[in-house]
């Protein structure tokens, strides 16, 4: 069967990636046309950075890589997941995953929410020598 | 510590939910500021329908709602994560997961991407009978 992926009008889909063995979803970012196609090619996961406006190998600079096992797509195609093996940690903060921080209140109206949150997750890195 | 929760342009974050037990990740949509605050508020998952441009509780239809056991923010605070129980499956086709579709070859270009897929995920529920 094939399917379309309906990348949206900035040509970006969510990218979901998650450890593939402890099924910890490690981090959200956006992929592009040319993500999806590098990261199915090379086995590595590929995103495509909004803020640098460039398509980017996850782990280049940091050397957490992410072997990608297999790439799923959702029921609409407008959203994808990668399953990934998880070189050292995923957050540039140096945690194992980006979802490292818990919601215990919030507050808030129809124009924004500020969110009480605590520290949950483990960080595996010291971020400061993984970055320079 | 409070966090800000950084809605992009349109009023929205990517809210991923991923079974609490099984750590299944069965769904990605979107959450407004309101639906951030009733998911907490209520426990049960609120996102955004961008095509129907309307709060949405999932399940109120079809039965199958999420019990929201936490929510996570993301290191950017531009992505949230509910770990929940889900009801019956969350994907209307039937489907435990709308992530059921795993790519087995891809074919693309700068401008798309049409991928070769397999259903990998069970269904379990008919969607005849739950949606009218």
């Amino acid at each position: 069967m094939d399917v379309d992926i309906a990348f949206d009008d900035d040509g970006l889909v969510p990218a979901v990636a998650q450890d593939a063995d402890s099924g910890e979803v490690v981090m959200l970012a956006y992929a592009s046309p040319t993500a999806v196609e590098r990261t199915h090619e090379t086995g590595l996961a590929h995103y495509y950075s909004r803020s640098r406006e460039e398509l980017w190998q996850k782990g280049a600079t940091s050397g957490n890589v992410q072997q990608v096992r297999e790439v799923r797509v959702d029921c609409d195609a407008d959203a994808v997941l990668y399953l990934v093996d998880q070189e050292g940690g995923a957050c540039h903060t140096g945690h194992e995953s980006c979802f490292h921080r818990s919601v215990e209140a919030v507050d808030g109206d129809e124009s924004g929410v500020t969110a009480e949150v605590s520290v949950v997750g483990e960080r595996v890195f010291d971020p400061d020598e993984v970055y320079e």
